[in-house]
């Protein structure tokens, strides 16, 4: 998408100088928009913990990009144990965080391809392919979401004679949580961008508030109208009719359709079903577990630094970013980093194959290989 | 409560000086602890709307002073319009918030005073005399909401053998936001005083932060065991049992039962009923609005300025209370102080006259004088 007239991805390699990677450092926006220079998997999974580069989608790419970078540098020292030094660092990145099942995904694709590699010069060039692969993919997949959803906005856009639909979304799904176009805002910028009128409640999204800072922000860098509210509104605004369709993204979908996503998104499609508001996740098939079930009892759940809650970054009136306190000293605090929403939930899932219900044989009905006795 | 080891209401005629009324100025909180002294009407109107003082009992209390405050300025004036100025008075008074039953409730109750007196010296004497009543028995209902609903948590921790009751409450409905005590923190005080351990989820409560700032603190004062969590975790927590009892406070409930409180509220009772967690309000009877009965209709909702959403303000490193902007610079936000749960999410309402269904029926049986036909 386009940042000031240029287009950028989240994510890509150095133009000019080999294993070096280059990603927005998403933490400082929107107040900054810094680029940021990645050359070892170590500083990588440091930019992914500490979430310069957050979304499944993009740290599925970023966890490439990190493998690729080890490969970097295996082979530059041509070290013989390249492919060890491999397994050690894609274990370093698979622990950074556990919930995302792209995080996994990416690491194990990329190992696959190291194991049939004969040499580190080898390995470096064949990892940096699939890591750029893997991007393209991404940026395709996504753009297939948004022409699937971009149907339920049109439907909904005729049968209100025009009148701007009501997208509701929570956290950030969009370009920046992937590596172009995003999973829940594709259909919002097709819609956009075919001139169907759309209007987005951006859910701010605490602790980390990705929807007041990120979504509000490429929002309002591609000029689609939204207003920014405190997640606790989502109930009264769909039970006075102000929310047409909720659409939010997923950080590992279960087989059945149970779907981990940001903190807070279960208790909005609780709200969704009471007032009979469409709820669909979108997502790439490369975020769905198909080795999972039960996604309340089986999904790890992150717990992250209870300051992230205790403390707020902002903008002060000096221009500079700072963080303030908004609780008593000595408060403690806790930090989960998810929930999961239960399949039943759910109106449907979209996905770059299209849209089908939040069951098992609806996700099989799109991905047939994975049924019992398919290909894998 | 106690601050600091010493006895403190929200709100008390000053000492000495006849004709001013003393405060907690809320807004410091937890930060500062600022005693604000208020010597007019308007002054109480304005401290009321910017929210020096907040929560549905107390702003009907800080109400009836500014009212009385009010009479005390026509008597010192020897005005003889004096009915005229306290009806105009009062009409300030209940603009300032829409949604608590409350502020209309006692200026209402300050005005059928007055109009029984003959003079503007019997009305500073009669008011300043009504207020305090108000006062008075709103701390009297609170600790009776407080042994009421005690019942509710000795249950729970007799069928847990004594592991600590976890209770998730949403803003502050406690003493800060009555005279004393509070309302739905009057049986958790009242629990953890009768040794019975119990641990409260505080949700943080954008945008105004009531839970993180005021509830926090005051459970803290009071040594009860918290832990503060976004708004956006509740759901998560009562889908892993992690919560016992859910209790809020209400600005308004309607005699069928539903309930205004703080944006947010409904969708933790949504979460409730679908884990099966007991959620109750718990409220004086002076929030009842006996003449409403369809709440997500007929409650007014109040529409606060967008840069409380837009702002949010802590303490700096350097000790500064600041404001930060969490979002891009144009972004616009909405922000509607409260929602209204449907008696139907209720497991009940714990009053000071008792626990009862939150159905008309339920009410009446507590509140038999309110029956068609009955005395008002």
């Amino acid at each position: 998408m386009k940042v000031g007239g240029t287009h950028y991805r989240t994510i890509w390699p150095h133009p000019e100088r080999e294993g070096v990677v280059q990603i927005i450092d998403q933490r400082w926006l929107p107040h900054r928009f810094v680029v940021e220079d990645v050359a070892s998997a170590e500083a990588m999974a440091m930019a992914i913990r500490d979430m310069h580069v957050r979304g499944a989608p993009l740290i599925g790419a970023a966890a490439a990009w990190g493998l690729a970078l080890a490969a970097s540098a295996a082979a530059s020292e041509a070290a013989g144990d390249w492919y060890e030094r491999l397994l050690r660092a894609g274990g370093r990145l698979k622990a950074t965080r556990p919930t995302a099942m792209n995080l996994a995904w990416a690491v194990d694709r990329l190992l696959a391809v190291a194991q049939t590699c004969g040499s580190a010069d080898e390995v470096w060039v064949r990892l940096r392919a699939e890591a750029r692969r893997i991007c393209d993919e991404d940026v395709e997949a996504c753009a297939s979401i948004g022409r699937h959803g971009l149907r339920l906005i049109r439907e909904i856009s005729v049968r209100k004679g025009g009148v701007p639909v009501n997208v509701l979304t929570h956290c950030n799904a969009g370009w920046l949580a992937c590596v172009d176009h995003g999973t829940a805002t594709a259909p919002i910028y097709a819609a956009h961008d075919a001139g169907i009128a759309v209007h987005v409640w951006v859910d701010e999204t605490r602790p980390r508030n990705q929807g007041a800072r990120l979504t509000a922000w490429e929002l309002g860098m591609h000029g689609v109208p939204h207003t920014l509210v405190p997640d606790n509104a989502g109930g009264h605004l769909m039970q006075h009719g102000m929310v047409d369709l909720c659409l939010v993204g997923t950080d590992r979908l279960t087989r059945r359709g149970d779907a981990a996503n940001k903190i807070g998104t279960y208790l909005k499609a609780l709200a969704a079903a009471d007032n009979g508001v469409p709820f669909y996740v979108a997502l790439p098939s490369s975020s769905i577990d198909w080795s999972l079930f039960d996604g309340v009892r089986e999904i790890p759940i992150e717990s992250r630094a209870e300051d992230e809650v205790r403390f707020i970054e902002g903008l002060g009136a000096d221009g500079q970013v700072r963080s303030v306190r908004i609780c008593p000293e000595g408060t403690r605090a806790v930090n989960y980093g998810f929930d999961v929403t239960p399949a039943r939930r759910l109106a449907g899932v979209v996905t770059e194959r299209g849209i089908c219900p939040a069951t098992e044989e609806g996700l099989l009905s799109l991905f047939p290989e994975r049924r019992a006795g398919g290909a894998a």
